[in-house]
């Protein structure tokens, strides 16, 4: 069935309806009893009893003596009592009253007068330091109602009243079936056309946070009987299951069949995105979820069906989730017919909390990695302007977001080594970067939304880097160039460089494969000045429109032989073990404005910057010539 | 060495230094390497770099075919293009792209004509439709720095990356030794003088939601030689340890000297109440915390003291406290001498929130699990009067504080009863209650502190219930009382009435042990009227002045021939197979104010009263006659 055929249904209206069949048929918490001792962090499944009193006894609540309240009356400072040693019992704190007493005096209030006569000075008021049976808890009291959590104090209430056992929600076993012909199991070198099967432990993780336990099947391939298969065994055991991928309505799409085959099907096709291919399924009274392969889709699509039906199995309320307001730095444009998922990084930038959209992909998992919050636009809304105010989900609490110092700009590998040392120096900052090039860095400085950026801008006339861009882009100034590194600009070549490259001027020979950054970049500007130093003409260099975001990705591409070469930094072909054609020396500085100068983690980042730590790391990566780290170049 | 040798040390201080020994000692997070499938919720202990590039190879990001971009230029509605079966390759999503091609044209722009070829009507952009290597991971970009915590999506990435392996931080392992000559362990009937163990568990559960690990030792005796053992055992094999009870300065208090032997006593006495006698100890870089027996003082000492250090040797900087104003019910003393941490329960009422004093006794476990928050009076302050603001460490999250239903007054066991069909009905309504007799439920009402209270305040002059109190009370009116139940009150007396007791007229009698509600309660105001009634002078009843605050714990009392007659209700006698000596027949309503009154949650209250199901329960407990319960007697 070709991909038309799936529906469209809004996701609250699916979701309420799925809840409903599946309570309807029967789906509802399951219960077992097990030891009090292991209860911790479990729900009640039905209301606990006291079986005894707490204190069960009357004890002591000091050091001192018990005696007969009565024989104390009347003494004073000026009239003591004395009591001889048959009319008073030692006792710590603790032990059990003696009969016929029913007071105790602390040891510090008793003065002893030999052959074991105490004197007192006041008179003991009854049951005075004594904890009375009951004091905590009577026998036959209910010390916690049903579908309560049992936190640590309940867990000690509960032994100190006697009970050994209680009967607790048992947590929903789900089971995970990963099917499809190119899955392999986790591996270091898969081979090209194999695919890593890690959608089962991202969701397994998911799953185990809310509460459930998780079984993990072995990979099915594409073929319906085995699926069906599967789908019986898991059934067998499991109280949810997820089927991952083949949900779509493609030619080796079996899921939605095998799950129609094996129960019902409520709904294939949801009016959200990533994730509308989801099939929500069941079989009697267990939900089977299919739930396509793209791991972003696959994780939204979870946490928007499965998560209230854990919850519900698990009988607790999970945390409401927290929203928090943001500007946004880019538009964000979403399709009329769909309720977008939209992940965003944020950071508080010049006293805004800025959200920055991260890739859309929903084979980009990383996305979901970097996520601070997630942005919902609504179906039947076009999107959003850029510096709209939105309303974010929270993925991180608040406070972390403070933590984040936000870098935008030209990328390098050497961003990757601050954040690692910030974190080693300072455990608590995160150096948040976004790879858009030197002059989107620039721009986003001027428009308030990152704390520092990374540029390499060459000015053709002078010859002089960043100075001139910045004061185009920032005429106002309120903004330090920080000097950071010289690196090595240079054609990235595939080992051994087969195709014979010299240099700039060979770009243009017939079947070579070139792989560019983007526009704005500084090393993107840096190849077109020099295509037309060298009098070449880029529309004739294959691939020139073939852009990457990152020098890594360039260098990655030409190592996987998918490319001949790129202008890259000198530590990217390295890392890949690539040949090298060093052709230019730049300036890699940072542009630090006024409103994050003095932020105490600038200055924690500007110490790393300075450090013989982070100087060690450059000479590792390779390429990198380094001068006055961290030093004021120019004041704007 | 007598108490006063306890220093008194206030807790930051303490807390500090303790901490900078440590670490002046070599206490550091230590690291293991695990799987990475199983290193879920574990937090990164050094930077993960990517072992492959994610996806590895150019995959196909739809089903179609798979061609040379350039065969397709100029493609257009009017100039189609038309490729032969040897120019195309048909692709699914995830395929690896084929030697030669450099796009993939969707299946449903494809058109059959025959003979293996196709008719494409648009041109193909070069890499469209493809996942290019490193989309969404580079080899050799870091995956996360060091201290990351891995979520379910870093999870995935990692094995994307082909990351098999990741060093994380070890949890450490805390080893709890409880000690006390009286300690067993838990079980249902234990005898005078035996104390069940149950400050491990708690301690247990605590530490391990904070990322511990934990091993509870044996129980060890009294005795300085076993102490010194087990602390040797325990430093063999953790990173922390808790030596419990014994931490005081009585004569079997031996836990500061076997500290001292084995290590060193860093602090011993902290200016906080509960938990002055704390020893913060340490072998070299271990810290040995001695802790105080009573639960809630072992609780505050762990939670204050021991917290920051699992937090530093997990290398996580925990979720900061949560706080939230509230308006004490209750004046709240304190002794300038200590920081005291008191723990309260809270309610929304009337459109304040409202903090009540829990039990402060440092052996009532139950108060830390009914507490919704706690306030921490400083030291050097002598407490908050009633109706004070103060700022309260939620110990729940605020939504469900508005989800607690309060009733305060009459104590009777039906309430229990209400509370579990609340949560059977709406399992997320609490109701929180605390007795404090009729005459303290209607003035909690008239202070709108209390959603309703329960009442059975008899005028002796009209022989009615509660009305005439109600008018006293709340003059202005702004309150319904709503019946609930009648109940006999009668003489709660020992199995087998060995005193032979037939009515008050007996209570003055020698040798007779009573046992006494507190004054403001009905039952207390009962009794005093039965006794002059049947002139008895109660200051001949021996006594008369131990006051208890529940029917139940009257009785429990009585049970344990601790006292051998009370006034109480038929259930409370019942429930302990008590003689009852039946003397009297009350009103048992409920006072309801008016802005109470519209609450859904009390009209989901007043269902549960009216229901079959309450009923059935009240029979079972006994000694009830239900009318029209739910129903309004009278408005004021």
């Amino acid at each position: 069935m070709p991909f038309q055929y799936l529906t469209n249904v809004p996701l609250d209206e699916a979701k309420g309806e799925y809840l409903k069949i599946l309570i309807n048929n029967g789906m509802a918490p399951k219960t077992e009893v097990i030891s009090v001792a292991a209860a911790a962090g479990r729900v009640t499944a039905s209301p606990v009893y006291a079986r005894i009193c707490a204190p069960h006894y009357n004890a002591s609540a000091m050091d001192g003596i018990a005696l007969d309240a009565k024989l104390t009356f009347g003494a004073s400072e000026t009239t003591p009592v004395s009591l001889t040693g048959n009319q008073y019992t030692r006792i710590d704190t603790g032990d059990p009253l003696p009969e016929g007493c029913d007071a105790v005096v602390m040891i510090e209030d008793v003065i002893e007068s030999g052959g074991g006569v105490v004197k007192l000075f006041e008179a003991a008021a009854p049951w005075q330091h004594i904890r009375q049976i009951g004091e905590d808890i009577c026998a036959g009291e209910m010390v916690l109602p049903s579908y309560s959590p049992i936190t640590p104090a309940a867990l000690g209430a509960m032994i100190a009243s006697g009970v050994r056992e209680v009967s607790v929600i048992r947590s929903p076993i789900v089971g995970i079936i990963p099917t499809g012909d190119e899955l392999v199991l986790p591996m270091s070198d898969p081979k090209k056309g194999e695919i890593l099967e890690f959608n089962s432990a991202i969701f397994s993780a998911m799953l185990r946070e809310w509460g459930a336990e998780t079984v993990i099947y072995p990979v099915v391939r594409d073929d319906l009987a085995m699926m069906r298969e599967a789908l019986d065994e898991a059934l067998s055991r499991c109280d949810v299951i997820i089927l991952n991928a083949g949900s779509s309505a493609g030619s080796e799409d079996y899921a939605a069949e095998a799950i129609a085959l094996t129960g019902s099907v409520a709904y294939h096709g949801l009016a959200i995105k990533p994730g509308k291919p989801a099939i929500l399924g069941y079989s009697g009274s267990k939900p089977i979820l299919g739930v396509p392969g793209y791991p972003v889709s696959g994780i939204i699509v979870i946490e928007q069906i499965l998560r209230p039906i854990i919850d519900y199995l698990c009988r607790k309320t999970s945390e409401t989730d927290r929203y928090i307001d943001a500007v946004l730095s880019k538009a964000m444009v979403s399709s009329l017919k769909y309720q977008e998922f939209v992940r965003v990084r944020m950071g508080f930038v010049n006293d805004r909390l800025i959200a920055s959209p991260l890739s859309r992909g929903s084979g980009v998992v990383t996305s979901f990695m970097k996520a601070d919050g997630l942005v919902v636009i609504p179906q039947g809304v076009e999107g959003y302007e850029s510096e709209t105010a939105v309303s974010v989900r929270l993925l991180r609490p608040e406070q972390e977001l403070r933590r984040n110092l936000v870098i935008i700009g030209s990328h390098d590998p050497l961003i990757d080594e601050l954040a690692e040392l910030l974190r080693v120096e300072n455990d608590d900052i995160n150096l948040s970067s976004a790879h858009v090039g030197s002059m989107g860095g620039l721009l986003a400085v001027r428009k308030g939304e990152a704390h520092l950026a990374g540029t390499h801008l060459l000015d053709e006339t002078s010859g002089e880097y960043n100075v001139s861009y910045v004061r185009k882009i920032l005429p106002e100034g309120g903004a330090r160039l920080v000097e950071c590194v010289e690196r090595a600009q240079g054609l990235i070549l595939r080992k051994g460089n087969p195709k014979g490259i010299r240099g700039i001027a060979d770009l243009g020979q017939a079947g070579l494969r070139y792989v560019n950054r983007q526009k704005g970049s500084g090393t993107r500007i840096l190849i077109d000045y020099l295509c037309r130093k060298n009098s070449v003409d880029t529309s004739e260099i294959y691939g020139y429109d073939r852009e990457e975001f990152t020098h890594t990705s360039v260098a990655a591409l030409i190592a996987a032989d998918s490319a001949d070469a790129g202008l890259g930094i000198y530590s990217a072909a390295k890392m890949y073990d690539l040949d090298f054609v060093p052709i230019w020396q730049e300036r890699y500085d940072l542009l630090i404005p006024d409103y994050a100068w003095d932020m105490p983690m600038m200055k924690k980042l500007l110490d790393v910057i300075r450090s013989d730590v982070f100087h060690g790391r450059l000479e590792a990566l390779g390429g990198y010539t380094i001068k006055n780290p961290g030093s004021v170049r120019e004041r704007f």
